[in-house]
């Protein structure tokens, strides 16, 4: 029997659909299982559509300033990708091709006018996760009791400057229930993986992004981090991802309502996600540039430097936080890393073991729990949907409770005292930065992603982190040979371990963490 | 009847009076009202001693750093007008002239060993707010039950980096019970002020700085500012305060004990106290230069930058916050202010009047109580020592008493949404800088600081903000004339207009604010 709560989300979902071109619906039951190259070999493209979509966001604009491709274009080659991204993995919350091509047809005239872009980012498509504010547009974040009742009067600050940048919106994307999981699941089912879309999940919180990009249904897009949520999806689906340290970029008009706002906590961010390490800094330039600290008094002041070599580096190193020893393909990817950095002369390498991943675990718990807790109940009862697995497992891995504002006070001590021990050890260390698994595992299995300390660490004492890809894949023939983890150190590591399916991991990309 | 804490108090104050050297032992009650000259015309001091307590901190520091007085000079002539200064308005919570004289006859050594001066600051003294570590001393912070248990073990780490710049340190400073009024009154007595040390308040609650450098007593000092605190006394005193954006420089090592910490809140912040602007710029100078954020990773990654002239500025300016009126030597200082600027050519003046004075006092309000009110009672309590008028005054400022973390949090967003509306403001207005009264009055009289707002505003919007003396001082025969200020707004206006004693207050000097 269907209840009341399953009939909306099938008129959500149909929403959607029905914006999908009629010459681009697909039978998503006949695709096969790995859909990642789908768009690049799908002849609803055409073989402009299918060059337009393998450019980074950083040729694309080239292009596009010098009038190689128009906007309308580019707009229409993404508008197709994404179509069959969606069908493909379910990465979409909202879809608006028709005022995308507005808004392409607009900055075509433009560039006429002007004899030129109109903006640093002039035509490029930007994918947007759900919780972020674009004009006219609904935010429900996860809940489908928020659906209808939050369409955003104006665009979050983030959005303003990327459209005065020349940037084209046409999508927004899924999170999971309370935008709290390392994966992707909600009201409107998983996000799954586009190398294998039937059991591997498309990681999370900003798994949409994660899964849209790597099918190339986006040049660049945005995703928010406050435990792993950027570089969670940008490890599994082999893409890049760059979590800033937060208090960098804006965000007024970023949604969260599954989360007590407005007291010290383990600070959310947001950040790009993209094709390669260029268009990330593309990003960060174009916001930073836009001095986004005028509109929000709460960044700090903080000015765009543009990435210089250095002389030498030193790069710390771990591969096993001593909690949880990530899976065969991690620790493979993590030692090619360290060898080929081996090779370099300007190159130091030294060992880094993270200090107290317990306590750092603990405080990111009991906050989160604090904080999601009671939200989550209560959002979900609005409108009779279930609370997931994973939203009941990231408020039951503390306890007790912190209520009062006694009691959360002594939490956030403990966090600030980390952090102090934290850059001590770095410091007395002396690295410049540290290279780590993103996770561990590549990417988790559907509805198994329980152990983020190897992401949520650096949320904690709020240090930046990048994920890029080794270029390496899950090989059964490999990682099948690597028996070595067969001793457990507590249940954590003991799930992990067994929750690893080599077999439908074969081919996803592996991806450290910097 | 001498009750218990009273006697505790007499040993206290015995213990620091102890450690002035004999020959500089006086009878304060023959002392007359105004002292601020006191140390210039006091024969126990050479003519040397009189020369070096003139100078400035950079002046100071440049003769050190030539070689044209010894540390040991130097520390001798400041061990004397300290002495004088505490005995006069009761400044200081602990003294160790023997120390600071061990470490002076180190730093002239060192000089000779490295023909030249051991760090930027070589050789000069500089007072420190009781509430901060200084290894080995004691840090009771306000609270006569804390005397005794918080001797430090290590220096705070401003503390270490400027001893390593080679300062010298030799005394803590007075400060209010729980460190949270705008005068400086606690289990030790008030700190009164050098204009007038029997009816007006040196205020606070940096106070027993603000009177030992308006006394020569000290070349340059450290306070705090959670709601006026550098700002208060500097104003007061008729001296130099810089209270810098929070989350700049260092608080590790700061002691807080009537306090919540760890939850975000309206943030404190520490900053410099001096006799010239020059001098606010080198401590910023040689603290930040010492990259505090590398030991403290809460911080902003904030580097110093040297004030450069700017072609032109835009300086919105106010009088009256539209609450409380300031009493009239308060708007004639302003007015000369703002006549000087009408005739500088790169100057453009536009009147900015501060939006939401209520909100904002509401919010801090709010705040306080939620940190304030049983820390207070408890550590009163555990002594005896009774809780003071003020003390009572800023728990009782706001209701309800937000417990919760849901109320607290609701709280926190109300303030980032002010701040949202203030940088709107600022933005739309297009303002460099802003000057307007430092406080309702130049000086309060002793218990009746009581409206913050001119000062607490601007940490609730964590701005920075400056203090510099206008030259001007209050005169019976001008201010007595204005007449305007008659009909009263509200309690606030009432109080203020009533408190202010024009005859008390003569001479007194009058500040702005930056």
């Amino acid at each position: 029997m269907s209840e009341d709560w399953q009939l909306k989300v099938a008129a959500v979902k149909a929403q959607t659909q029905a914006r999908i071109p009629s010459a681009l619906r697909i039978s998503a039951t006949l695709l096969p299982s790995r859909v990642v190259d789908l768009c690049d070999e799908n002849t609803a493209l055409s073989f402009l559509d299918r060059e337009i979509i393998q450019h980074d966001a950083t040729e694309l604009r080239d292009r596009l300033a010098s009038g190689k491709y128009t906007a309308v274009q580019v707009t229409e080659a993404y508008i197709k990708s994404a179509s069959l991204a969606h069908q493909a993995v379910n990465c979409l919350t909202d879809f608006f091709p028709e005022e995308a091509l507005e808004r392409a047809k607009w900055l075509d005239e433009q560039f006429g006018i002007l004899s030129g872009p109109v903006g640093p980012l002039h035509g490029v498509p930007i994918s947007v996760k759900d919780q972020i504010d674009v004009a006219g547009k609904d935010s429900p974040a996860g809940f489908l009791s928020q659906v209808g009742k939050n369409i955003a009067e104006q665009d979050a600050h983030v959005i303003e400057i990327l459209r005065a940048a020349g940037a084209v919106f046409y999508c927004k994307t899924t999170l999971p229930q309370a935008i709290m999981h390392l994966e992707t699941n909600s009201y409107l089912g998983p996000t799954t993986n586009p190398y294998n879309r039937n059991t591997i999940s498309a990681g999370g919180s900003s798994g949409g992004e994660g899964a849209l990009i790597a099918m190339k249904g986006s040049a660049l897009g945005i995703g928010t981090d406050i435990g792993g949520s950027i570089r969670s999806p940008a490890s599994a689906n082999g893409i890049y991802g760059f979590k800033p340290t937060a208090g960098i970029l804006p965000l007024i008009g970023f949604r969260n309502h599954g989360c007590i706002l407005g007291v010290d906590r383990i600070p959310p961010t947001q950040g790009p996600m993209g094709r390669s390490i260029r268009d990330l800094e593309l990003y960060m330039q174009v916001v930073l540039t836009a001095e986004p600290k005028r509109r929000d008094p709460s960044l700090f002041p903080f000015s765009f430097k543009p990435n210089t070599p250095q002389p030498r580096i030193r790069i710390g190193w771990f591969i096993d936080d001593g909690v949880v020893t990530p899976t065969a393909p991690v620790r493979r990817g993590m030692e090619a890393a360290l060898s080929a950095l081996r090779n370099c002369s300007d190159v130091e390498l030294v060992e880094f073991l993270p200090i107290e991943p317990e306590e750092s675990w603990n405080v990111a718990a009991s906050q989160h729990q604090a904080c999601l807790g009671l939200p989550i109940t209560n959002r979900c009862a609005a409108s009779g949907e279930p609370v997931l697995d994973l939203s009941e497992w990231i408020v039951s891995q503390a306890s007790p409770e912190p209520v009062t504002l006694q009691e959360y006070s002594a939490l956030m001590l403990r966090r600030q005292e980390l952090r102090n021990r934290v850059a001590a050890q770095w410091l007395s260390i002396g690295i410049d930065v540290l290279l780590c698994p993103a996770g561990p595992s590549v990417a988790p299995k559907l509805n198994t992603a329980r152990y983020w300390n190897y992401a949520s660490y650096w949320n904690v004492v709020n240090y930046p982190a990048m994920v890029m890809p080794t270029g390496l894949y899950v090989d059964r023939g490999i990682d099948g040979v690597d028996q070595s983890h067969t001793s457990f150190r507590n249940p954590h590591d003991k799930y992990n371990a067994e929750s690893f399916d080599l077999d439908a991991s074969e081919g996803v990309r592996v991806s450290p963490v910097f």
